[in-house]
């Protein structure tokens, strides 16, 4: 295979014909254009052009060779001979110059005393798309919000004088051992937040004994993550299904092999959903070469389309048996919302369902997880089917007494996403270790306050959960509010007015 | 008919003889003065002179030839010979200048990702009593919020599992098919916010099949906004009821000879509503003229009396039988807000009923229509009434979830107003058909979302709506949240202090 | 009796001899000064010099005739020979000119378009220490502002399809005719807001057929309040008992000779409300001398003393029969707040209560009086009492719908005092007449938009009240909220940013 | 003994040797290094050096001779001979400037009016470290803002026409007579908010005839606290209970020889809670040596450590049957959170429950005692045991409403805490004296506007405290509230934007 040069790639920088380099190789992705998820726009953006920075964050490595045919590698690049990329990109705002102004002075990871420092710190220091992709929800992220928001309406019923000198976090969720009751969730691309992507979250749940769920949409391939495993270490596949079920056995099957001691199938995902901060953000950046406003239009419509080739809108219950026909992992429906749902998965034989909404990035107004676990263990209870299958949430848990309180209500365990990420983007493997670290400290301290030493001693009678459904909204008396005089306190406050 | 010079029509410049020129031709309004809905002041303030700016936004291009007798109709003026306006009206302040700059720097209509975006361009842009007018309700404009809170009540049960390839958002209204459950609903004075009025929203409502409603106080004249129709498109009409039956007769007869295919009767505003918003609007644009505190009160019952002399609010049930003697079309009541009329809106053998407050602009503290459908439903069935009359609701409505919502909660469409007319007045037809389609997207992905395929899918256990009546109201506590040290993130923040 | 001198009088300074002049005479008030019910310190202030302007806003006319014996009565003054008032309490700060700037300033009252309005420009226009006293109430202002906001707990039913051509808003409380069923309440020293006082609510009352009650602590003497009655106007008595219950039958007897047609006896106010915002207030204005904390200290408490030597707080249930005995007016209790105390005043043939927490001046987290009504009109039907009594209820009522909402829920008519306090401090007589008018044009637009079109007319039916008795509270998660990245709307506005 | 020179100490700056002198003596601390509570980083700072001024706020006079064997006391120090402490901690940044300004210019403690008035002013005088821990609570501070929020869902009933001419607030609180139903509760190192510590508590209180509970963790020692006691006044005791039962014991009985009257068991802290905000602040602090991460991180694991090696986890209720062998006074467990453990203290012979969660200092969601009171005096009926047990709360008292809800909902008594540490820090003994009169004043009245005049009046009967278990949140609708145009008054404020 012959060395091309730049020159000669250049020449191919349209829709008829669209070359581009990464990491120092040529390819032609013509005909990919039309079934690029992310659109077609982006890819001609750098048609001609070397597209690694750009390719880098949100492909696994292994894109090119399973994606695009081997005829399309038309080999490597004297990258010598590639005109280095337009500098107009590289002049910054003053408000990515302010960015980076803080990310010089982000304080020691030791200073992040809980879970919303991180995230604090990741709004402050992280890339603007990054920020946006990862911390956006649906419509008016009513739905995002009230994930953790819900916790507040559960409040903990203490027991005292108990001997709480040993406690013990440790539990089992599908048959795996784990330090504590939460695991680190799947969260797709994962190189926007952190250059090494997924590894470090493998890296970390090895450092502290948490179980790692791997993600369809991961930055780094599957192998990769596997890789990094160390150990006795634990993994679990997460699963979008394929409209193609022989490259979803493929799948499945080589995670098994490759060790995962579960799978977690996505349900609550046949669309992609909107997230309008997201949208904004990609705009912006974009902004110069969208001044017309069909194609833009287009875009939007080509984003759902080009996901639907991928992920299955048609996937339903009569799937689920292929599944347990497929795999000897023990089998979980990621997103289930309802308690009716939760009675259909115990006749299906499923093993475990996860009560999540997806991080509040697909349907606003779905309600928290927290809430429909209330729901849910009243009905599998009502059937006699609580002990007939495990129950997982996950959706704005920050804190250790968020955890507990949905182990008290039933829960077998909580995932967490969005947290991890942010201590990855910021701090790196260190910043996770630290997170993790923290969560053990608020778990274990409030174990001892709420007074049971281990997780099987959490139950209902931990928690006052009688406002949980209540959903009230409150309107703003604005000339009144207007028109009174506030209080205030002594005169020399006063003297500053 | 002789052509008139601007000198012999400025010698009728009082309540005595008063001349105005509309479109190069001059009127004899002196007749009409104590008859003008707006009261005669503003008249009064173009009396012999050129009105033609003033009056075109709020009158249907018909109102001369319909309302003043041709012997008022003095002949066509030497526009030559009239006078320009004078100038100072035109001295802009700094807001307006502001205004104006906003409206350069105006987003593609393709930046507007959702309802809300179109309402805050508008909001910044439109002239301001165009906005105030539009975008103000009734005394605290609490029931106006309270519209699109109340779907904060709400929320929703998802199914998973259900194959959600094919998404059918088409439904039947009043036995007219639409592409979707919701429709334009009636809003008056359409040319305050767009200079063509409301035919931009007929060419729209064709463009992506959605169904229009006629109103009575439109801007352009009725026949101008069914001529503008085009295909098999539909239009209802709404209409408020003269005290002159003759002239109520006329109206519903020539719409259902030119095809309207429903008609609307408003029953909730046997007054017009007082927004404050709106007055204080006004009275700044007309503060020169206003220094006698006595006329003002006059001018403010004025109109109270001159709408009385338009709208009839002795009209009630017993007219009822008379409307389904004089037309063919479904009969909808536009307005009802308790159970109790609803059971007697099916024994008067009504067609359906609209749950809806008017958009908040008329009693504040009346219920939101989401609300009121649940006490409705709940006694419909109760009765065994539930398909013998269809429920529709309007008020609030903002996004592809809330109308879900009501679909859920028994309506069978939903009407949407205000964000149609912000719309049109930022991006004209192109923003009300963007609008749609951004309804029609939240619409598709939040059905596939919940697990539903089509309309007739939509029932009660997708939501979960049991703190819809839920009313309460927090006080704050203003010493205490003076004195409470906030908590704040790392040390990298406190350092901006 | 001599005239006297400047210098004769400035020689009586001191706590042992302490001599004032007001309005050109000389008074010896040394005797006087424990018992003054504002504390002595205020008094000795002005010893030995011209007290008139501090006297005038704060006591009747007839004060020092009526409670200091003739012996104390020193004779006229040469005015011409007093020393004109030290001209530092005349330099002004930077507040009060900015004050004085917006009196200035004020907009013509027709630009008031509801009640809040007053309010607002009250608050912005009126001396500090005047609209501190009117505005305050107890503690933390919870249940003033409370009383209020209760309303929003309330919500309509609205009737359509009722003939309202006609809407007569006409009562009957008390056996005496009213044109509303709303009445000006009693509230205290209205000069310091209207240098007229009391009177300029008499002559508004009249011109507007709106009944007045006369209150003891009036800033207008009595006879003065009495003598501004016109025609066949109607005032009520509002009564503190005093210990000596002599000067008490004297005064109900006067009234009731001098035609009140009511005695509302107040028993919410066994001692005076603490207000800190009053309290700061006067602090403020008095700072320079009171340098000795001990001396504030006792000021607080003699202040408590002093109203206790006047108000009886042992007046209770055993009083009635004499109040019954000694009168032939209609007895009302002003102030009840539970049910208990409905059911025993219809036990002691008590005509009327008033359910009321004074304006939340007294007790802070007394209820409003809207929720005690609910609970007062359940009780009385449980009874079979509810036609054995009349209720009334006051309590931060600014809107036509409150008054409604009363009267839904039982209320016989409705009181009103700090809105008309407003009016008539920053625009006299016509602020009270257009406040009036005001509340008129909302609740004949109101019933016509409910449907009714007499007061008999409202019932239950017209709200839904269950969340009445909901009192609840949101605690803010700080962190979260800080951490959250808001929401916003197209990039023309980002890019103000 | 020989006297030391500052030189000689100096050479023992190091971990392996570590001397430090304490008021002119020297102190070898070598051993204790691993046991210090507060961790050895901070012993180390002031190795070899005068560390008086750091220890001085936070230890006993005696812990140096109760905590050291006598062989590591080394003898008096030459003091002339000590290198000054070096200057640039005393380099004062802004902020400290600035608070030391507010200092100068605080208001007279006359003109506090409330309890949230000593608070403001010390949050702004008060050293930040100080202001820190005593303001501090746990996680998100959600049950400390809650204690004084929960107060807000109760309600009063007053009752009108009672005799309320002499008021008694007098109480017995565990067979002690009191002026008052509170006390002044345990709270730790009163000397960081007062260079005398808890001593100034000692004398307001018996100034007031109000009791005062001694805290374990004082900055005082307990003797000399005990020794400021005066006359017939009456002190209780708080216990942490060591691991070493026998050091417990000793503890107990000493108090009790030195006339404690009750014997308060702290339940609800078998370990240290985290406060985040005190961390942080500590943490600012001491930034110049913390450059090294892990050490920070073990830092926090140390302090944890440390404190178990005190306060002991194991404290059980098969500890109980001790505490009664071991003392005569009454015992009180202090930190009850359940109604299943109020009544097994019946059972288990205890005299007395506190209801509290630690001043919202340990677990974050911990109910707030008031609603707790609910639950837990229902179950006391229920069980026919509410006359077997008093039940005390504390917990965001601040006003004298706060306390009568309690006492009507069944407490025999309330602690309060925090608001006389923030008077004590700002004005001393003056202050506290005046925040107790304050509550007497505030008492005095409410109790006479509900008409109750003794303690034993006021039952269930005064309150509706039926929302006393809703936990609401109401999430923000930030797009619709941005676009949202709130209303205004009248045209001269609008002029001013």
């Amino acid at each position: 295979m012959v060395t091309l040069t730049g020159a000669e790639i250049a020449k191919h920088n349209t829709k008829e014909s669209c070359w581009v380099i990464v990491h120092g190789k040529a390819y032609d992705v013509t005909e990919f254009l039309p079934e690029h998820p992310g659109g077609q726009k982006i890819i001609l953006k750098y048609a001609g052009k070397d597209a690694t920075k750009e390719f880098d964050p949100i492909h696994p490595s292994d894109t090119l060779d399973k994606y695009l045919p081997a005829s399309k590698h038309l080999g490597p690049v004297d990258m010598a001979s590639v005109e280095s990329a337009p500098q107009d990109e590289e002049v910054m705002d003053d408000l990515e110059l302010a960015r980076i102004e803080r990310v010089k002075r982000m304080p020691p990871v030791s200073q992040c005393y809980n879970l919303l420092d991180f995230e604090d710190i990741a709004r402050q220091t992280m890339k603007k798309t990054a920020w946006a992709y990862y911390s956006s929800g649906a419509d008016d992220e009513i739905t995002m919000r009230e994930n953790h928001a819900a916790f507040h309406r559960v409040w903990f019923r203490p027991k005292v004088l108990v001997d709480v000198s040993k406690i013990d976090l440790s539990t089992t969720m599908l048959g795996c051992p784990s330090s504590v009751p939460f695991y680190i969730t799947a969260t797709a691309l994962g190189k926007l937040g952190n250059p090494e992507g997924e590894v470090v979250l493998t890296r970390a749940g090895y450092r502290e004994n948490v179980i790692q769920m791997i993600p369809t949409l991961a930055s780094c391939s599957f192998d990769e993550i596997v890789n990094a495993r160390q150990g006795d270490q634990i993994q679990w596949l997460q699963l979008y299904v394929n409209k193609d079920r022989e490259i979803t056995r493929k799948i499945v099957q080589h995670a098994e092999k490759r060790g995962c001691r579960a799978l977690w199938i996505t349900v609550d995902a046949p669309q992609l959903g909107r997230r309008e901060k997201d949208m904004r953000s990609k705009y912006d950046e974009q902004a110069a070469n969208v001044q017309d406003d069909e194609a833009a239009v287009d875009r939007s419509q080509g984003a759902a389309r080009a996901i639907s080739s991928f992920i299955d809108p048609a996937l339903s219950w009569k799937d689920i048996p292929w599944f347990q026909s497929i795999t000897k992992m023990p089998i979980v429906l990621k997103g289930v919302q309802r308690a009716e749902d939760a009675i259909k998965a115990v006749e299906y034989g499923v093993d475990a369902i996860l009560l999540s909404n997806h991080g509040g990035r697909q349907l606003d107004f779905a309600r928290p997880a927290i809430e429909v676990l209330v729901e849910v263990m009243t009905a599998l209870r009502e059937h006699g089917y609580d002990d007939k299958i495990e129950v997982y949430v996950d959706g704005g848990v920050r804190r250790g007494t968020d955890i507990l309180k949905a182990i008290c209500l039933g829960a077998k365990g909580v995932g967490i996403g969005r947290p991890f990420l942010y201590a990855m983007s910021t701090y790196g493997e260190p910043g996770v270790v630290r997170a993790i670290q923290l969560l053990k400290d608020e778990l274990e301290m409030n174990m001892r306050l709420i007074g049971a030493t281990k997780v099987s001693d959490l139950d209902q009678s931990f928690v006052e959960a009688s406002s949980i459904a209540s959903h009230t909204y409150v309107p703003r008396d604005h000339l009144s509010s207007q028109v009174y005089d506030r209080l205030v306190t002594p005169p020399f406050v006063k003297s500053k007015l």
